[in-house]
């Protein structure tokens, strides 16, 4: 059987029957999109994933690029799969009209997105690194910015990456320290100088051109997070009489475990004193534009993780049917033969917990996504506002529950199947390689646990967490006949969980608010995947096929097993426990 | 800093202050060794792991085996690894003084192997299932298979294998069907035929011969588990003429993702019909025989995960006080430095996570070593029995806590290093790559979950929990001033809910007891590695210099994080939730 990727039937129910994609196509910026539309989109993304890229996967995963005389050679199948994702029109999905792009719903664009993901982490991410470089362009680039760089990027003649990362300043990018120089030059560039680390698609062989987007220092800005520029730095400059080389070197290629694809690099910048970078946005506002991009990227991180969490389910699910090993408990007489490992009831526990991640995680990054969708393209401005609130709210866990439980879900993978999983002669093993990026990409799970607990829930005078609420409330009024109290107890619990920690961080003891932030996470991630059980569920109407019945049996999972853990760790973060707190480097030794 | 692999401190600590050691030392079994010859013993197997072994361990995964010609090509460093271990006394460190072994408590073996391990699991892996295969020699061979292949098996000239695992018998040995075939010839010998597949060791290049202990079936022999017998089978069979080839071929070899050093290979047995087996113990007693040694073959597995969860922890914790990136919540002001890694109170929490994992699971080995210890040697035959209940409820614990947790552990360690840990220019991808390993082989969570409570708890009436209780309401009792009451009632809750599902399974719905097992497991390991924490906790009588104060912080880390569970899982299993038990496969799709 081949592998689906991700399940149709799934993402057509969240799509029409949770997010309410028709509601979103009746906004003015939606317009021209009807179910019409957007079917045959879906069709074209499945079609691209199962009919060309899954197999190209294994290929760019075996053999790696290569880094020869100061290039990076990525794998020839890129040549093929970067030209029909720009023809299939991912670099500008979401991009509106006007600007030549498709004026999708990023709820739409973030499930279909799901299946390039789940059939080539790697080969997808080049075109989103693009898109996502192209995006800052259009918004924050000054007209002679967008005239030099955007068409290009655009159209997938060259392509984009995001340089942020120094070895200095990983999650710590107040440190970023690259220069930025001005010149008297007509053309208004700064001269570039420093190193990046870390550079995702810093470079490769199958576009004619690459686009860094680079934070830097312009001399005299202050120190921290408030003295930092964006620039946008070609690989090859374009002048009057064609491209030439600007100054921009790799100096290595960092072996990962996993996107194997997608070579990671070292870049210098301006080592010849002839590096030229084209300001984006305002000065020392650099971070600030990156982070108007961020929930979008984020999100994005969570479908990389949710998409390889699926296909890897996808695979357990298949192979849990068709391995046989062992009798059933009840009769396991040696003369009758072996049953299929999905008749052994752990073995179903380990497909319903991949199951319960897998859905979970895509309902809410099609959640999330609408959040972004009605933030930016409510016609109410109060809608948008509280849109906004719940989006910031739900990136952190958006972005970080598919990387944290997907890994255990790839995890299962591989369990399942069994001395078979543990060798690269079957495909569990990586992407559980695969998967383990999503956690530290894009803020690791700490940085995000930070964000949330000391950003998100707090800020606005509790804004977020009232949008949150709203919302939660409504589904739970509807939810007759279903048990509900654990969600409602713990939303309650949530609201006092973070009004104390609130209160203990304005008292001035912000390391005692903060220390129980992956503790925070953890209890609003159970909640929210909770929260999405019970839409799905609701969703099905009591339907009585297998698809209706794994949902709620999904729902009932989650519950029982999740949502139970929620007191506990209320419990903790309340108490202000400081077993790890108040440790010093010598209890570790 | 060089990684100390394993803490010496803790080990010696859990020697003498938690398993008491010199109480073992008293018993007749072991009166030859004292802290005098268990000291130099340790001392020597740190030395060799150190200095050694852990040098060996990256270029043994970076250059796997190679299969050439029909033979397995191990890498050249393993020629000096295997006589450096079989000279350290590995192979023996446990047999009796008559057998020409050095006798130690197994105890003692456990705690000395875990460095070794840690060091380099493949190099250890091919010298402990080696002494595995001669132990079965020695305790079930006749006197001519012993007089054949016990001298040069135990004294490394000839490495042992275990041969179980077939393509359609991997989790369900009862499938093997790899035939013996009588024959007339005066030494005695079967003609042995079949194919066997994930054999670790199954050929290698560093000693002249191999034995492998292979299950079988005689013809005749009834079907299932009671109709397998088992073979010493050597790769070159020894003759008046020397040694001459036993019709034994490698297959193929099988591309595992971790253990790289050890080849896992696929045998062909008698396809020229020329292979000799010979008979060890009775007839269709085999799986009985293997079975009286998988106690002790399931606790090196435990320590296999153990060791490798200890040497990345000791890795996060030398990363975490080198590595400087960001600054103090309380006080970012950027002009300051940046701090290390470990100032931050998320990252003191995964240190304290993999402490509380890695220190609680070697603590319980130890633990369980001495039930084997006591069971084998307590002088009173009533103490003998009760070890050996403890001893098997045990064990399935003391096999996957190590090796579930430990993944979890070797993930935080990745986790720590941020991008450079999804690197393979830094060490903790590897060892998250050598852990998956341990919850697959030798029985994979699933086998022990039922083992635990299918067999083991239920068991002669509920000695075995019996047996844990006094144990662990010893240790309750002089508990003085320690919050003990998660345990004392995790301890009521374990007997009330193992009454509850005995019930239901004696009522005859044995699905519906069983299909919990995965939760029981967890219930039960959380609860024991609470009441280890308990025991280091006591032991360290309230010292109040940083390993002690460290010991205790991660007592309470354990407790309130952990041992808070417990209600919840044992209300799931309880209330009989059917979730996945009810579920078909087109609940998946």
């Amino acid at each position: 059987m081949t592998n689906p990727l991700i399940s149709d039937r799934l993402v057509d129910f969240i799509l029409t029957e949770v997010v309410d994609v028709d509601a979103l196509c009746r906004l003015p910026a939606f317009e021209e999109h009807s179910r019409a539309t957007i079917g045959p989109w879906l069709e074209a993304n499945r079609r691209l994933a199962r009919e060309h890229l899954f197999a190209t996967w294994r290929p760019m995963d075996v053999e790696p690029p290569t880094f020869e005389k100061g290039a990076v050679k990525t794998h020839p199948l890129m040549v093929e799969a970067w030209r029909k994702l720009v023809e299939l029109g991912v670099l500008t999905a979401t991009r509106p009209a006007h600007e030549g792009g498709q004026q999708l719903p990023l709820t739409v664009a973030t499930m279909s997105s799901a299946y390039l993901m789940a059939a080539n982490l790697s080969a997808y991410g080049f075109a989103g690194l693009s898109a996502g470089a192209a995006h800052l362009i259009e918004a924050f680039g000054s007209p002679e910015v967008r005239a030099r760089f955007l068409e290009p990027m655009a159209t997938g003649r060259w392509s984009g990456t995001m340089a942020l990362t120094e070895p200095q300043a990983g999650s710590s990018l107040a440190d970023v320290t690259t220069k930025a120089t001005r010149t008297a030059d007509d053309d208004g560039h700064f001269l570039i100088s420093g190193a990046k680390i870390f550079i995702s698609g810093g470079d490769q062989s199958f576009t004619e051109n690459i686009v860094h987007l680079v934070l830097a220092r312009i001399e005299g800005a202050p120190a921290g997070t408030k003295g930092i520029s964006l620039f946008a730095v070609p690989k090859l400059r374009p002048t009057a009489r064609g491209l030439v080389p600007n100054d921009v070197h790799v100096s290595g290629v960092i072996h990962k475990i996993g996107w194997r694809g997608l070579p990671s690099v070292a870049l210098a910048f301006g080592d010849e004193g002839d590096c030229h970078g084209y300001l984006v946005g305002p000065e020392h506002q650099g971070l600030r534009c990156m982070f108007q991009m961020m929930n979008e990227a984020r999100i994005m991180v969570g479908v990389n993780a949710a998409a390889t969490a699926s296909v890897a389910f996808h695979e357990s699910v298949a192979w849990a049917q068709e391995r046989r090993q062992g009798r059933p408990l009840s009769n396991a007489t040696p003369s009758q033969p072996q049953v299929a490992l999905i008749e052994h009831a752990d073995v179903r526990r380990m497909l319903m917990r991949q199951k319960a991640i897998v859905e979970g995680s895509l309902c809410l990054l099609a959640v999330t996504a609408r959040s972004a969708d009605l933030s930016a393209h409510a016609v109410d401005p109060a809608a948008r506002e509280r849109a906004k609130w719940l989006l910031d709210l739900l990136t952190p866990v958006a972005k970080s529950f598919p990387a944290e439980k997907g890994f255990e879900a790839n995890a299962l993978a591989v369990q399942i199947h069994g001395g078979y999983g543990y060798t690269t002669e079957y495909p569990p093993e990586a992407w559980l390689r695969e998967q383990k990026l999503n956690s530290i990409h894009e803020g690791t799970t700490t940085i995000h646990s930070l964000d949330l607990l000391g950003r998100k829930a707090i800020a606005g005078a509790g804004a977020a967490l009232q949008a949150l609420q709203e919302e939660l409330e409504g589904d739970l009024a509807r939810a007759d006949g279903l048990d509900v109290t654990a969600l409602r107890s713990g939303l309650d619990r949530l609201i006092s969980l973070t009004s104390t920690l609130g209160a203990r961080g304005a008292s001035g003891d912000v390391e005692g608010m903060m220390s129980h932030s992956a503790d925070y996470l953890d209890f609003v991630s159970t909640l929210i995947i909770g929260w999405m059980w019970l839409k799905l569920s609701l969703a099905t109407k009591n339907a009585t096929d297998d698809f209706a019945k794994g949902l709620r049996a999904a729902e009932q999972y989650w519950r029982v097993t999740e949502l139970s853990r929620l007191p506990a760790i209320a419990e903790r973060c309340e108490s202000n426990e400081r077993s790890y707190l108040d440790a010093t480097i010598g209890y570790f030794r």
